[in-house]
């Protein structure tokens, strides 16, 4: 650095700044994709859409699209006089759609398994998949985290994606919108990106 | 950009970098959650719990606090004279207490599911909520990972979080604290966060 | 800042964004580990390596790799005349090696679980960790997501990781490279890291 000046110092690791935000973090995509996490704690992308699980019961056979992979364990009776079901495992391949009617637009599907996990009351846990094959959206999300079917809202993680979604982070907040019975419950996701490649 | 001089030029790309770095990435927070990820390697929140699991042995349905979903596969007793549980799912719901002892402090619940996975030896593959719900700390972390038992400490990754612990990850280090038979045992967990949203 | 001129104002900002760019977000290690996302979209740590899954059988304990820890459920059968696995839960502990041979050289273990959640085709949920433990590195690697076996080639999340590959996220792309009967599959996963910390 001899023989600079301490301004011209200064412009030249200005320079290196200028250069590693242009080039880089903050990064305008040129054909690669690149993090543009949240500048301003809005999300760079939302969506609400609606997920219909339809339990297998032994008859509906060409509607069900989830079914129970391990019975409830001894302990779903233990403390309630109501079966808590837990320990009871469902593995699921829902239907998601943009509005509220199963018969709305499907945009994705959500395949994965929750299973109850409370002695008291139900409660459940959530791994899944968000797989999108539309013309407006191709690729997945995955999601994990606690059901707390208590809450009137619970927000579970988004902690990656793939495809349009490539390495996306976000929240998504559920709501039990529909309990029909045992068999039909329909969850609306509010789906908050605050991390995006793009 | 015609009639700036160099340095002027220089000067207008630094504002543009000093805007974008004070209301984006390195972000103060106004109102709204930011990134801070951790920029000197040291974690941006840590705390030491400790997750108590009392399984259900068909008697104890007072204080168990997780169950059996899945019992071992034959795999469980092939190598080992021992049985080393293979495929055995078993449903939590513990109490995380902020010292060891069980009735220490509650902080938060654990949510989740672990299995058993390897013929030779207790090996185990963990995936879980923390709820937490006191005046401390409300929202939870989502974490996974296998929990090489045989390891004095192993690692497992924090993924995402939500309320409090909005958008975080880090690594959370399992140590067995306690281990009681089949139907007691303590992990100390040691929860780093590397990323934080504040 | 009274008594600075425009200049000099500008120019302490500057200082304060050199700063913090080279202490922090660009951060050089300097024995800490910093985060240093994808800056050209191009993965900062990339590997090929092979899955290999052995499926208990009740008759090859020795080689078995994997078990079923839940049965399928009835809709397993309920519209292909082919059995779809709906619902079937696998605990697997898999080698993993750097070449397509079993017999290569062993790189990893992978210990997790997957089922299968389709009705009219083989689909199938996983969630694992690869956990290293040779001279070329020491960790884990935390995925989920769907593997759609339909199409060629998908893409899970990676979504954590612990040791040589600390809060690690990317992508990894499964194509199934062999499938020999029920009892057997290789699965090729390329693995692209696009946010180390180093």
């Amino acid at each position: 650095m001899q023989g600079l000046t301490p301004l011209s110092y200064k412009l030249s690791l200005i320079s290196i700044v200028v250069i590693l935000l242009t080039t880089g973090i903050v990064g305008v995509a040129h054909g690669r994709k690149k993090l543009v996490s949240s500048s301003d704690g809005e999300p760079c992308h939302k969506m609400t859409v609606y997920c219909h699980d339809i339990l297998y019961d032994g008859t509906n056979t060409a509607n069900a699209t989830s079914a129970v992979a391990a019975q409830p364990t001894l302990l779903s009776r233990s403390v309630s006089v109501n079966d808590t079901f837990f320990g009871e495992v469902v593995v699921f391949n829902d239907v998601v759609t943009a509005g509220r009617a199963l018969a709305s637009e499907p945009v994705a599907r959500a395949e994965g398994f929750y299973f109850y996990d409370k002695k008291e009351s139900l409660s459940a846990w959530f791994a899944f998949s968000l797989v999108f094959n539309s013309t407006a959206h191709r690729g997945t999300l995955n999601l994990m985290g606690a059901d707390i079917i208590a809450d009137k809202t619970r927000d579970i993680s988004v902690v990656g994606g793939t495809g349009d979604f490539f390495m996306a982070r976000g929240v998504a907040t559920l709501r039990t919108d529909a309990f029909e019975g045992l068999n039909y419950f329909r969850l609306q996701m509010d789906i908050k990106l605050y991390e995006c490649y793009v």
